[in-house]
């Protein structure tokens, strides 16, 4: 059984907008956040530094089908498991929930990339210990 | 041949992060910047009064493909076309542009809805007023 | 002794700019977070129901000043305390530290105000039951 | 007579929140959005290059008054005038109008800094060329 990460907000003010809830855009954000929190919970960082310079993980991909509302103060759980972790990528499923029912629906899809002074970020091979990490988390049907 | 509407936008140092270029979620913004701007020309609004109510379209997917980075101070240019003029709901489809040059596409799914006071927002059917100013800009090929 | 409250919150990445730290219009999104924290910390909200209708609180001033930089990823510890309770009034005093040190201090002005359908916001007098919860916070020299 | 800058934004709906208004923080940034338009019509940029490196303007000092509320696809009107010119920091004073009623004013005082590779932004007097640029804004009074 794949593991899942999981995490919390509680919606801001500046989260929302003048239809009186969280505005789309927000969610991203929301899946960002989720995203970063699980990678420093693996001891990594979407900025991660080694011999060799700057890893980071630039998207190339985001995705989000919204099914309810979602509110000024309420809790909004956040749900992460890897759906397709690649050779030079990685995937992020993410399920947002209030009170256990299922809100909205996303997709993250990120690039390893080492950063050279002066050029656009280059893509290189997910380094086998940062994939070693990643694995429990693959879902297992995609 | 459909039409497209053309907007640009200056990158503002807000839409900016701390990888120096404009965050993936703020393309979300400039394409509903694009959606709004381009219906307050057909002399339309994201919240229309009629005599039944208020009109609103809430959106249930969004998603963004990116190639290329965007940065402090460059313009953007946004080209927006309705992908898929459903009965209920409309698919916008959007280029975002440097200098003629395709940086990243869009796409937008909101759906015609009454706003109903103390109640969710009800999908209806979209007024053919409105789909009549729609229809010209429909893709061709979707 | 008046009391303060604490919170804290990690540096988002959507909360940094393309110079690599947190934008300063930031700092007044963090101060409200504490605010609206604090206010529920109480059992209140920054939109109160009560028998006549909705109270809420909207900013008549904001300032802040900056000493030091913040960055992604590090933590923020924010302390609030009562600058002035007013009769219509209330003015927030924070201060924005991070491992102790002082990074910045912020000022909020809000006005107790009816919310009445389709009118802008009436001041009104604070209720004694809510100016009594904020009472112990308020800083003895101002 | 000092000169005024003025330029104008459209508010748009992620500029917004569930009070159905402009969010008090964003005034901050159609005053940055202002400033950094009058630094490029100056021929000036909030990041310059010169044969030394790069002079930039971090923030030390940000306020805001709030008399009347902003709404979604509103134009506000923003003048921005220079309320003082010191040797190495300069103060803005911008008024936020609708239809030449004015709703809010703020200032922000920013230091003139060379950034220096890895170390944190040192404060720098004010080169007389940019100073000059400057000077035809500064307000009488102030």
């Amino acid at each position: 059984m794949p593991e899942v990460f999981r995490t919390s907000r509680r919606v801001e003010f500046r989260d929302t907008d003048a239809a009186g809830m969280v505005h789309f855009s927000v969610f991203f954000n929301y899946l960002e956040e989720a995203e970063h929190e699980f990678l420093r919970e693996l001891g990594l960082s979407v900025f991660l530094s080694d011999a060799e310079g700057t890893l980071t993980w630039p998207r190339v991909s985001a995705t989000c089908d919204y099914r309810e509302t979602l509110k000024f103060e309420e809790l909004v759980e956040i749900e992460l498991a890897v759906a397709r972790l690649g050779s030079k990528s990685v995937t992020y499923a993410a399920r947002f929930l209030r009170g256990g029912r299922e809100l909205a629906t996303g997709k993250l899809t990120a690039v390893c990339c080492r950063l050279d002074e002066g050029q656009p970020p280059r893509s290189v091979e997910i380094p086998a210990w940062i994939a070693a990490k990643l694995a429990p988390f693959v879902a297992a049907s995609t």
